[in-house]
């Protein structure tokens, strides 16, 4: 249920933007057309909203599914009509009257919270409204729409008022546009990460666990195990080691890193057990592995000839979200980062900068994902005071940042006075499949750190310094990267990330041996194969592969096993025919090796 | 400390064993010594204990390591003066008399607490003391020995009470056995695992982290990645799938698997917030995967055509061990099995236990352990009324089990009475280089956790069946088979299970672009190398790397690098000489791919 101010949606209203307004003036020929089914309805607000607008009203009855085409044909005739929008300004006590006089209590209330001493007053056709505006110039402005549903909302989003009924509608310039929306819509649907994770046997969420806890079945693990193994892979290839940090550590260490003080609310419960003395002493999930990254660096001596020294871990942290805000793997409280910590001297911040950038691009590209933009935080130059480190190092690493951003053509927004006061830092945004915006890798500087666990490195004087650090994730946390990519492929993963990459399917009962000796050839060449050997028919058996996204179907039957050879069928549906064994094997096995997302 | 009741040992003793018997003596002909040494001495108690014996002595001063030699020496003596073992009997009275008189206040106490009416006397050379027996029959039987330690140790193991001194001994029927045990003792020492684990930078233990949770510097992490990923492939071999369930679970779920009620003080504080209304909302780390196995189980349909269905993980548990039984890795409380839960039909339970047996044992063989048996532990034959399961999926289990080790010509012992009222189990003893067993494997039937959780599956006859369950472990915790590796390899580890494969060591600075030449051949190679570019002389690093136990060292001067070769230094310190780079990549490639332990 959406709850918002009343008061915040008219105040917004001056500001709509041309669609926005357009939205808006709909919203009030819905309103018309409801006033034209329902002489007695009250009115309460109508405001535009993202892709949309709604008005909620209370109805001498429930709304019911049938109504919204009534309700669309009657606003039909409306923008036919082409009826100005005419506005007025009236005395609030006219106002007052005048709603009163209809019965409209809502409006009345709003009017009463005013402090103004007139108000604006909107009619088109044969609606009246309480409105700020602006409004197009006439109702044949409204582009097409279109209603979406209905939905409970209490007035003033309080349970103890009324609840008013809510009409949801979308409207663009063009039918292009509401196409493409409705497409979208209907698409984002379908990919929906829930419903795929439980169709593709991915995931499963249980009562008799931790709200936001997910757990991975076979193939679930597998896409983790996958894609963790690419961003590991990848990383040792730009210097990074890796490092096990378990997943608790003391509330001491959290006070030292200052997190007990600024985070403590997302962090789990503390554990408190007879053996736990004090509180410094007890237990708690760990939210972030940045100080045990710490103690592990400062465990050994470094000198500044080993560093940059990069660890990273792929550990599962622990976030206590409030429950209302966790959406299937989108939003969880076990949250497994792929999170590094770079621990360099001041005149690497440069370098390092660009690894990381590179690093992140790589991986993108690998997904496929080719659409992103990048936020970069910076200090407000004029409050240079607020932050710490010196002028050279900021300047070297906002210039690195930016930098890197147009040598690599990135699209980029800066965001002055946004860095934190320790230091500057990089987002970047991914736009999946339907145009939305995951927010993915973090790239962040960090000069307070080091002062707080006193870090340090021997110089090339033999002097001990202190490092900066990089907090660095590249696809951020496995569950919502994977929440994303489930939507982004529509569970159709590349052939290297597909839980299961082939399935034989003999044709019938006698063919199982033979299709028993391709899933060996399979196996032995790494691919992952099953065979269908249910009593089923060869249709059904092609459908649920395809169901299950699985890339590769590989039907056998008496011409196969003479020839040693499949009949390969596409999840896609293209039939590539028979083909000898050996040579699919090559196909597939090229196209896991470079991670190809063509089949 | 050792702390162990006094009369507890005093019963013992007439249980000795010829051996102990004989150390039990020794230590007798060392109180005789000391009596020399230390007129006024006042004598405790002086049993056998593994390997050797001890006593314990309440003297005028602190004893010193330069008295142990004089001691033994005077022990060689009256050894070499073959004194006999003269036994009586005393009335109480009479010991307490002669005990009071001689000031052994130890003696007079040990007997007031003693019922009989009549207490054991021995006598050897110039001793008395008041003793059970049994002992040789002259100190000339007693066999060569060495005097190892002092420890303090308190009367009665009473922290209130005296603390005496105890020197500790070891005695062999032969020099060879004695030989023997001196060098085990001494290798123990060099091959100790936390000693290892800092010099090879492996891991940490640090005070800032709860006890009993160690942390992985990168060296160690490539190990535990390496030995969870070698498991990890064969399971799949052994048709596992991997799973994911986190690292908490709620309490409501541990009472329905029991654990609540059986395991609680093993397990760790309850995390209970402001969103967790009830204690079974609660939260608790998870310390065994088995519930959340069988919650993944239950959340699918299953028919019996898909049994065994094999879920495996590698999931660290939180058990509340208590900090004073904590050692290194080879007691933590994150504890990360390769745990599996195998979900059968009871026709499959002889097939699977061999499925088991067979996977154990090719891990056991890779590892190069080829010394084991194991432990059956069976139910009672006489009190078939307190197990659960029918006499068919008994026997055909028990059977299995004889039978499976038979086969495999694996030493067994049969343990009746040993299992779980809900089903027999096998446990692996490995023994390592130094001839100690640790307990790692084990394969369990479970009749009982599918009936607590409702499991099913969908029989032939289209009703649904209840499964049963194979628990199994291969290496048990990767921390504590590390433990063993660590000390049974003395950290030389096989080539593919070496963190760092081959160390290049440039001759001179200008040798150093070569150096990452060869670096760059190896990691395209897949072999994990590094460049030592210090500005060291050559044989440091060569020591250095051999300390490090890295398996080669490659060796570049002018002379490899005309050529594009490499002179192959072993850890063992074999000179290979200068080969061609390309035939040393394929040398240890095939090292690597066929996990050889040779070098």
């Amino acid at each position: 249920m959406i709850v918002m101010s009343v008061e915040a949606e008219i105040e917004e209203s001056v500001n709509y933007t041309p669609i926005q307004r357009m939205r808006h003036s709909a919203a009030h020929v819905m309103a018309e057309a409801v006033q034209e089914l329902f002489p007695d309805a009250k009115f309460a607000i109508g405001p535009a909203i993202e892709d949309g607008f709604y008005y909620d009203f209370d109805l001498p009855r429930p709304l019911t599914p049938e109504d919204l085409p009534e309700i669309e044909r009657r606003m039909q005739r409306i923008v036919g009509a082409q009826y100005p929008f005419m506005r007025d300004r009236w005395p609030r006590e006219k106002a007052l009257d005048y709603f009163r006089k209809k019965g409209q209590v809502y409006k009345v209330e709003i009017i009463e919270n005013l402090p103004d001493e007139e108000v604006g007053i909107y009619q088109q056709g044969n609606f009246l409204d309480l409105c700020r505006g602006p409004h197009v110039e006439n109702t044949g402005q409204i582009g097409p729409f279109k209603l979406m549903r209905v939905a409970g909302a209490y007035w003033r989003g309080d349970e103890h008022r009324p609840m008013l009924q809510r009409i949801y509608g979308t409207a663009w310039f063009t039918q292009e546009e509401l196409d493409r929306y409705l497409w979208r819509l209907e698409e984002a649907q379908k990919r929906d990460h829930r419903k795929l994770g439980r169709e593709l046997k991915l995931f499963v969420l249980s009562d008799d666990l931790p709200a936001g806890v997910p757990m991975f079945l076979p193939n679930g693990e597998m896409l983790r195990h996958l894609m963790e193994g690419y961003v590991r892979e990848t990383q040792e290839r730009y210097g990074y080691q890796h490092v096990w940090t378990a997943h608790l550590g003391k509330v001491h260490l959290y006070k030292t890193s200052r997190h007990w003080y600024t985070y403590r609310e997302n962090m789990f419960p503390v554990m408190r057990g007879e053996q736990e003395l004090s509180e410094d002493d007890s237990y708690v999930l760990k939210p972030m592995n940045c100080p045990h990254h710490f103690l592990l660096y400062k465990s050994q001596m470094h000198s500044y000839r080993e560093l940059p020294v990069r660890y990273a871990e792929f550990a599962t942290l622990y976030r206590y979200e409030k429950t209302g805000t966790l959406t299937g793997l989108a939003r969880v409280r076990s949250v497994t980062q792929d999170d590094a910590h770079v621990f360099l001297r001041p005149d690497q911040v440069q370098q390092e900068f660009d690894n990381a950038i590179n690093l992140t691009l790589e991986v993108f590209e690998t997904y496929g994902l080719t659409d992103y933009w990048v936020r970069l935080s910076l200090r407000d130059p004029q409050k240079k005071e607020e932050y710490i480190g010196s002028d050279e190092v900021w300047n070297a690493a906002e210039n690195a940042l930016r930098n890197a951003a147009e040598a690599k053509g990135i699209k980029y927004e800066e965001a002055l006075g946004e860095a934190a006061f320790y230091g500057p830092k990089i987002d970047f945004m991914v736009r999946d499949a339907l145009g939305r915006d995951w927010q993915c890798s973090t790239i962040q500087l960090d000069m307070n750190q080091p002062e707080n666990f006193e870090l340090e490195y021997i110089g090339e004087d033999g002097q001990p310094h202190r490092p900066v650090i990089i907090h660095r994730a590249v696809t951020g946390a496995t569950e919502r990267f994977m929440a994303m990519l489930i939507e982004h492929f529509a569970g159709a993963f590349p052939v290297w990330l597909s839980p299961v990459q082939a399935m034989v399917i003999p044709i019938a009962d006698r063919h199982q041996e033979y299709a028993n000796r391709v899933l060996a050839a399979l196996k032995a060449a790494g691919v992952r194969a099953e065979v269908d050997g249910r009593s089923e028919r060869m249709n059904a058996k092609i459908r649920d592969a395809q169901l299950q996204k699985i890339p590769y179907m590989l039907v056998v039957g008496d011409k196969e096993a003479a020839a040693d050879a499949v009949s390969v069928r596409l999840r896609t549906n293209v039939d590539l025919k028979a083909m000898p064994l050996a040579q699919f094997i090559e196909r597939i096995s090229e196209i896991i090796k470079t991670k190809s997302r063509e089949l």
